[in-house]
């Protein structure tokens, strides 16, 4: 079989919210779809639809298809479920799209090398809804042969994109973006409790946040430059300038009775590097104490 | 005088780089414009530019205008200035753009009314060079009459919104708008460090996160409705399914060796809210932890 026909039978496992909306997308594409969930009645809506069909157990879902999607909950359910599926899982392609770590990512791959099975890690920057649109972003690492051969039907879900060999690189975008994003969600939140213990509406708020804060992505390319060339001279304000000003935020914080824990770790990181004498480079010096974190608590004292 | 003239004189206190370059937007826009500074020599450049006076004293410089705009170093240094002019600064107006807390402002305000001075706080959102552009922006608080009156000289500076009548609104808002980009630039950092982790050039994930980000900003809306409403019923993903994936954020830190600080706290405010009992509730829940702090550590405890 030519896994670059238009219509290579697929087979998804776990219907879960995010398995059904992939599912769709790819009978919708015109692929011979077979799925098969651990609990029963996930199917029945797709079933219904037609189309779709619904494997009475793993292996044969897996034996329907020469390529796996998988969607779990997290990395046990995937282990817990591929283990039982060493045979019919030989020689076909996993396209694991289950939120892991890299780490996890890494040694699901090293298991299906051993068993030669081929492996491409997914991770789906997408809620369920947005699956088949282009708003859809999913990244992709592991096998560039399966990725550049099954592009079409990847490209189903989403866009879609490789990052490299090591099938830990999609997780690691993934979650690095995530991150970034939960603690502009947790600096909003603090925002508006800010503004809000004077009665200001979060909404009001968040009209002028969301033009702010996309004004301020501009700044990102900046400290990226630092970043990557370890060079923090100041162009502008010092980290000693910034200091006043997170001590300010915080300080504010606290007399108007909120919590400050959100601000308090961006004043830990400033003030880690102050102590270590880089008072007069850039703010973007904080990323020093993340990526090589003091010796001890691992950098990971806060937790 | 009536104040509405084009040509108000004005004075400016402090000539360090946010207030020289006040003082050069007031003079541009055809101001008489007086400056004085505590050392020597700050003024230098402008004066020799012409058309700007340096007095040869604070008092005499306050004398010289009706409007004093006072941009300093911080509260501290405001107070010490000021204290000292209170028979000159009678029956003028103090446009005072120095960064200080709410209170800080508000203190200054009430001081000021106490002696017949008329008082507006200002917060300026910008560097001194984009001062005098459309893309800086000053948010002022106080007297509204004092604002309306001098609309036009303050967008000389850039553009120019009032809050309210309470002196520590401008103040308030331009915190609670810093804190939450200094929370996306921790983000981005701890992001960055993930990638970078693995080689990935910091370069090459500003270009992912800054439209990630400005994307996401998307989303505040929605994290205001639930904050104004108090109704936190989950539309998609459930806290505790944020809480898995924050989770492997932090994970993936760990096992990359960088600092986990940046999300640990995303986590612990995820982790009071689950801890609760509001685990099926959405993401936008973390907001009620920081607007009313535990008692005890005041919600504080992470400083
Ligand atoms: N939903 C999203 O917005 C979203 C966004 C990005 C990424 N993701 C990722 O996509 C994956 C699936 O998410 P989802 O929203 O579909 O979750 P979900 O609705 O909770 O579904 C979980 C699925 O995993 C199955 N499962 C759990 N434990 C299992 C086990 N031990 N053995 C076999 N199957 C097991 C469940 O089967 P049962 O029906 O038998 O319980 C169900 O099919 C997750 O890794 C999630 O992080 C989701
Ligand atoms: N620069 C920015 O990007 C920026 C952005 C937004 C807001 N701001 C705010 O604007 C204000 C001024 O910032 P800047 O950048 O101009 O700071 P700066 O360059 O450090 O200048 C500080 C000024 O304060 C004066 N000063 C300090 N202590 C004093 C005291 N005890 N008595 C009298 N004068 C005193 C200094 O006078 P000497 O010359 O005698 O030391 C100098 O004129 C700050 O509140 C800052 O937060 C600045």
């Amino acid at each position: 079989m030519n896994a670059q026909q238009p219509h290579t039978p697929v087979t998804v496992l776990g219907l879960g919210a995010m398995g059904r909306a992939i599912a769709g997308a790819i009978h919708r594409g015109g692929h011979p779809t077979t799925v098969w969930n651990r609990s029963a009645g996930r199917a029945d809506d797709l079933v219904a639809q037609g189309g779709v069909t619904l494997a009475p157990s793993a292996a044969e879902a897996v034996r329907a298809s020469p390529v796996v999607v998988v969607c779990l909950l997290d990395d046990a359910s995937v282990r817990d479920t591929l283990a039982a599926l060493v045979d019919p899982l030989a020689g076909r392609l996993v396209v694991n799209v289950t939120t892991v770590t890299p780490n996890q990512a890494r040694e699901t791959a090293t298991w299906a090398a051993e068993h030669g099975i081929e492996y491409l890690d997914g991770a789906i920057m997408a809620i369920p809804e947005m699956i088949g649109l282009p708003v859809a972003s999913l990244l992709y690492s592991g096998s560039q042969a399966a990725f550049d051969t099954h592009r079409n039907l990847l490209e189903l879900l989403g866009g879609a994109r490789w990052f490299g060999e090591d099938a830990g690189l999609a997780s690691l975008y993934d979650l690095a973006l995530l991150g970034s994003m939960y603690s502009m969600f947790a600096g909003f939140a603090y925002g508006a409790a800010l503004v809000g213990s004077e009665g200001v509406p979060a909404a009001e708020f968040a009209e002028m946040a969301a033009p702010w804060l996309t004004a301020m992505t501009g700044g990102l390319a900046g400290h990226a430059e630092h970043f990557d060339s370890a060079d923090y001279t100041a162009e502008t304000q010092s980290l000693t300038f910034n200091k006043a000003a997170v001590d300010t935020i915080a300080e504010a914080g606290r007399d108007q009775g909120v919590g400050t824990e959100v601000i308090a770790v961006v004043q830990h990181l400033i003030d880690r590097q102050i102590t270590a004498g880089h008072g007069k480079e850039s703010f973007a010096r904080i990323f020093e104490g993340i990526r090589r974190p003091p010796t001890g608590g691992g950098g990971n004292e806060g937790r």
